[in-house]
């Protein structure tokens, strides 16, 4: 996505840094992935949902094409795991219920806010798993780049959101919330991870022996998280 | 599909054949196309269903796949078609109400009958392509057999349905009666397909300038329909 926060209060540790092999890293690095691969399994799901709701046939192709992608995703995750000898299953169990609840919590009510939660929420859990990966190792890092690159779905969504304002500018208000509540939703689930799993969390703070962010460095982080997507709301014609 | 049936009654045209470029043949292979075309969107709509009602998130991963690869044989399919100057769009459109119909008529009440769908429904109706297939040019005739490859979801319903009745017995009798309701089902749709689409009859039974299946040759492909059809209901351990 051209407009993702660049990560850039600390210096991606090189794979020769010796807390590559610290177990708590480790850790961190299959959670970030498991997070991924459970993230696009349930974006699979998501889509496919969406694709039943697209008004013409050339949309549901677009968002069933969106949806194989998010398995081949997947199966690019599953493989970085195999050689990290972890299995995808394992890696995932953490978080099934937070991504379970968030989507639980916003099942989208028609066409378009399926379309926005998949640029607006998807793009701000990609910017935020986006700031994580700098700190990982540089195998695990480029796949998690590829995994989260957007491939046109952002364009997609942009061109029919903006056309469905046109035709009726009520749509935007109604929109503006949704994204919003999105935002709130992923924001509370986060949370519970990073409550839930230490050695997550001690991929952005560092550890006694290992650099990482301070809280100024965090706090600047999500200035750079919110900033984007007050800027994603705006390319859609929405308030944030 | 190892078991699939070998048309033989009638040596495939070569592309260097004169009615290859013949407006009424050309027409077929594009039938042919679109009815794959919209059956694997079809097939990628029901496969995500079923993903859902998965018992295990290993069986939700595999279904979910095997609904991406359908995403991928449309794009094939796809490509196929813009060679022949065809929009998709355009080539699927005669397909939309039989496919419809037969998937309103065939919701799975839960997993295992998902499961018999994706493997007979399919199965049959993957043979009766690959038979109209050897009538179409060769270019064509490669995508078709790519797109009705079966790659490894036969033996993982086999394994789930064989296991399933081996808990419980009765389950064989009611998959049964099932398996029977989605070839009849099948077949309804088919003679509508074939009472509309005189291109796509006209593959198989030849016209004044083309040789074709005579009476006896259709006769002798749908036996084999049938025989395979019931070798793969006792693969699964069900009466045909």
């Amino acid at each position: 996505m051209s407009d993702a926060p660049q990560p850039s209060d600390v210096a991606p540790p090189a794979a020769a840094e010796p807390w590559v092999s610290e177990p708590e890293y480790r850790q961190g690095a299959i959670d970030l992935l498991g997070i991924l691969a459970y993230g696009a399994l349930a974006a699979f799901d998501r889509l496919a949902a969406d694709a039943r709701l697209a008004p013409t046939l050339p949309d549901k192709v677009h968002v069933a094409s969106m949806a194989a992608l998010q398995i081949k995703h997947f199966e690019s995750v599953r493989a970085r795991l195999a050689e990290l000898d972890t299995d995808v299953m394992e890696a995932m169990k953490p978080f099934h219920v937070p991504f379970n609840e968030f989507h639980a919590h916003t099942k989208p009510k028609d066409w378009l806010e399926g379309l926005v939660l998949a640029y607006v929420g998807n793009g701000f859990a990609a910017d935020f798993y986006r700031e994580v990966a700098a700190f990982v190792d540089a195998d695990t890092r480029t796949v998690v780049y590829q995994v989260l690159a957007d491939e046109g779905h952002a364009d997609f969504v942009v061109e029919k959101v903006r056309a469905a304002i046109g035709a009726d500018p009520r749509v935007a208000g109604r929109l503006a919330l949704w994204g919003r509540r999105l935002v709130g939703e992923a924001l509370s689930q986060a949370q519970r991870v990073a409550a839930d799993r230490d050695a997550l969390t001690h991929l952005l703070t560092g550890t006694v022996d290992r650099p990482g962010m301070d809280l100024a460095a965090i706090s600047r982080m999500f200035s750079r998280l919110v900033e984007t997507h007050t800027r994603r709301m705006g390319t859609l014609g929405l308030q944030a």
